[in-house]
């Protein structure tokens, strides 16, 4: 069965309401209280995990250990998925120091630059390597998950050179519309298409109590 | 008449794709090659569209120059929105370097950190100013968007006092599930949750020929 795309995208938000839970010692949840949680119907957190099976009992709620364990394993958080980052300008670096990827088993262990007073630097326990160097390097140590963080006009190409070494998973911080072969996934983190859109009901709806109290 | 988010969330890819064609000197485009840029069905392009009125005619394309125009005043392109960012990290400091941000029309005017030794530092023309002042400096110069890039523990915190100061758009770096009350807007950028839905499409679909083939 084809499940669908955005059912898998709310699997992760569901795993980290469910690390929350099981944080603050609590033992089961109710599809009424995740739903609240996370702004989605209880019902529409049924039907997403019925996809995958059955999880808790009629009435009862959901084992919040259980249900987690679960998930992670449905979305292959129950290993290490190792990264290589393309690109280590502010962004980069930024990305190279974010402590976010490592606790959810996602491993930085490859950088990539191509300006030469970047390359051979040590950075958060990596030694950055020149971008001339992709290829060769991904052949002999391949990795799961390319981060693309060069500019815009140079992405494609980046990610054509990560496709041709067998990466399968990509986060593209480029601002372009990539293209990517079938069997190859690509997410796009574009804080500028978030901002447009916010942009049209700030233009296009009336202003808060807050707001228009100060005016 | 009320418009589904997603179609407000599709403007700005088409926008983008519009802008790239003008760029090139394209006077006209189809639906059919605007939906192949994107990746939707012309269909679609024309329902999103029609919700604004009426573009183009039939069998004629649309004239690439007044689509833009048109969707750049219904998104509120057409003018500068000014921003704050809260938090100087790392990740901070690759939002203050960005460069995406000023040829759409927003512009980061503030930026506050808490930490002693960057208050007063300034950085691409901005003065960092302390976390504390961030209600005072905010009444006395409204933002129209926060960018909130603090440490997950202090991101609602953060997220409150922007809603107080009436600033009505965030976009959030924190990977909390923020809370903002009605007329409030938020857009989260969430790396981790992007590579977990990855995750499951490595772990459950076969592996691509180069892939396999290097295996």
């Amino acid at each position: 069965m084809e499940i669908p795309p955005v059912v898998i995208d709310r699997l992760p938000l569901y795993t980290r309401a469910l690390s929350t839970l099981e944080e603050e010692g609590r033992d089961v949840v109710s599809s009424q209280e995740l739903g609240t949680l996370l702004g989605v119907t209880p019902a529409q957190i049924r039907k997403d995990l019925s996809y995958f099976g059955r999880f808790g009992k009629q009435g009862r709620g959901y084992n919040v250990r259980k249900l987690l364990d679960e998930l992670h394993h449905i979305l292959g958080l129950d290993r290490q998925w190792r990264m290589a980052v393309i690109g280590v300008g502010k962004l980069g670096l930024a990305i190279l120091g974010y402590e976010g990827f490592g606790p959810q088993g996602f491993r930085i262990v490859e950088a990539f630059d191509a300006d030469p007073k970047r390359i051979g630097q040590r950075i958060e326990n990596l030694t950055i390597r020149a971008a001339n160097d992709l290829e060769k390097t991904l052949l002999k140590n391949p990795v799961d998950v390319g981060i693309v963080a060069v500019p815009a006009g140079i992405a494609q190409n980046v990610i054509d050179t990560l496709v041709k070494c067998g990466v399968r998973a990509i986060l593209s911080y480029a601002p372009i519309p990539a293209r990517v072969p079938p069997g190859v996934y690509l997410k796009r983190i574009e804080p500028v298409l978030a901002l447009q859109s916010m942009a049209y009901y700030l233009k296009n709806s009336p202003r808060s109590t807050a707001a228009a109290a100060r005016s």
